[in-house]
């Protein structure tokens, strides 16, 4: 079980992942070990469109959650409590696998910085090997055995791909209202972090019998905010929120003409000229040299920026209190760490 | 319990699937229903292209099989015995997410004879709204509660991306040898239809504790043989094997450039000029007026369609011993018919 610390030393200095990566650094080499164990396959292209997503710098922040959530209630404290680490690899491979479906809809040519999957070896292998690391992520959960996991992680999976065909339907729509794009980051975003955190408590059930719906919904609700601010930090990095983050390029989703948060803003606090900008360069797909930098400009000057970080700062309050009756460990002060640094990210 | 019948009754005149219809109707329209509550979605986009492609005329072979595998040990009785009728949907929503998938693949036009989903919504919506189908089949899976039938169906959804991916890798290469052929097309095709036969005992042991391994491989293996004969049907019609099956159009293969076993064995078995015919319009991909009927006509030619079919009905003959150590129930009766049926097809 977690040592007991007093909560006051994560509010201490600006906010960094340590406490997060020494809690998760050992079990996360053992995760690292399962993911390359289940993508061999005799079929040669798909150990190599794995490894090229594996490789590609992913902060694998969902499984390092699963693992804590799970440690924060003592499982794992035995080597052979390993339940928590095969979802923790399921969870990443649902994530990996919406990535190369994503690349897929989204038409991208680069991911992190590095050629798109897709541009390497087709839209083919990126839906089929993403249909392959799905199969191997139910398998890994069926072998853990908790129908519960399987139930929320089943669920996630249903509402993750309901969330993306929504976003289709908002998709270059500059009348995308706020509302309706929470309710696409929710399930495109947030569900996977939140099932992410919630099978924790479901496995060290074996463990600690007493764990129930009290500190499942904790997690489910810290995982949810969590997802949602880190996708509204991801959003504001897009229109320059900060030159911090070197991995993330600036205007990504400008250019694939993507209605994120900063651009609702932007454009409903606009009219004549500006709303005929941003209607050009995302409705019609109209863009121009220049039309970044006004686009990025324009986003500041209307308070979209300020104000998705300041949404953001919300969820991430939020994600903090969800956690208040859970017992002191250190995988709750990481848990806090870990909005902090999301939020960090972007100011 | 299923009546037990004479087994001769099936091998009476010509193969019909009126007994598989008699015992699978009822059952089957409250799969039907399933399928229909859970493509409900407030994303308009979902129920559409679903419902496309559930009215897309398929047969619903698989599901049936997973009918009546539970049936036949007398599970479904009592109507509170749902378990089969969902595992059914789920293996429904499976198949249907595969064509979903295999649309945006093989960048078809059309599916049956109906434009293909991506045709009417786009390769975006096909390969999300496939996901979300997986996502539903997987939870209806945990609520039968199984993790046995869980088992069975993940690794069958793994092992159908497997092959997928092996089969890019064959496609459009005429070296391609038959026993490449079968091990793509045992994983792409025979691994749902072993998976929809082998949850049928599994779920069954809820009635029936006896059941176990001797049930369940006698069905995964009598699943696996209907699914390579199935498939080798197919593709024999293909080439213009039958003109009884007016759904499916001849020449969709070789337009599509696919090496299914007709092609295997006409190129392996012709020299010169032949040769070189194939290679023109299946590895180039040069395609002109007459080239399918000079095709079709090569396949006969060298034996590739007689050959196809007499693979077909090793693989009939197998599923079919399968079965022997079973009980003789009408369910086993029709499951016979339904092999007889299959190769009928095509003669």
């Amino acid at each position: 079980m977690g040592v007991v610390v007093p909560l006051s030393a994560q509010q201490e200095g600006k906010a960094s992942l340590e406490r997060v990566m020494a809690l998760s650094a050992e079990p996360m080499q053992r995760v690292n070990q399962i993911i390359l164990g289940r993508t061999g396959s005799d079929v040669q292209m798909i150990p190599q469109v794995a490894q090229h997503l594996i490789d590609s710098g992913g902060k694998r922040l969902r499984p390092i959650l699963t693992v804590l959530c799970g440690q924060m209630f003592g499982y794992g404290a035995d080597e052979s409590q390993e339940g928590h680490l095969k979802l923790a690899a399921s969870v990443e491979f649902m994530h990996t696998a919406t990535l190369l479906h994503d690349d897929v809809v989204d038409e991208s040519d680069m991911r992190r910085g590095k050629p798109a999957a897709r541009m390497v070896w087709g839209n083919q292998a990126s839906v089929l090997v993403g249909d392959f690391l799905l199969g191997q992520a139910f398998q890994m959960m069926v072998e853990v055995g908790s129908l519960d996991a399987l139930q929320v992680l089943s669920h996630a999976s249903a509402v993750i791909a309901e969330g993306e065909v929504m976003q289709l339907t908002t998709a270059k729509n500059t009348n995308t209202t706020e509302d309706d794009y929470l309710q696409v980051i929710k399930a495109k975003t947030a569900a996977l972090f939140s099932a992410a955190c919630e099978v924790g408590p479901i496995v060290a059930t074996a463990v600690n019998p007493d764990l129930g719906e009290v500190e499942r919904s904790a997690l489910r609700s810290y995982g949810t905010n969590l997802g949602l601010a880190f996708q509204l930090v991801d959003d504001a990095l897009d229109y320059g929120g900060s030159a911090k983050d070197l991995g993330k390029d600036i205007g990504d989703d400008f250019r694939e003409r993507k209605v994120t948060l900063p651009v609702i803003l932007a454009y409903r606090r606009s009219e004549g000229n500006e709303k005929a900008f941003w209607e050009r360069v995302i409705v019609d797909g109209d863009q121009r040299d220049g039309d970044l930098e006004r686009g990025i400009r324009l986003v500041r000057e209307r308070g979209g920026l300020a104000d998705t970080i300041s949404r953001a700062r919300h969820f991430g309050a939020v994600a903090c209190d969800a956690l208040d009756g859970l017992p002191q460990t250190e995988e709750k002060a990481a848990l806090l760490d870990a909005v902090a640094f999301c939020i960090d990210r972007v100011t």
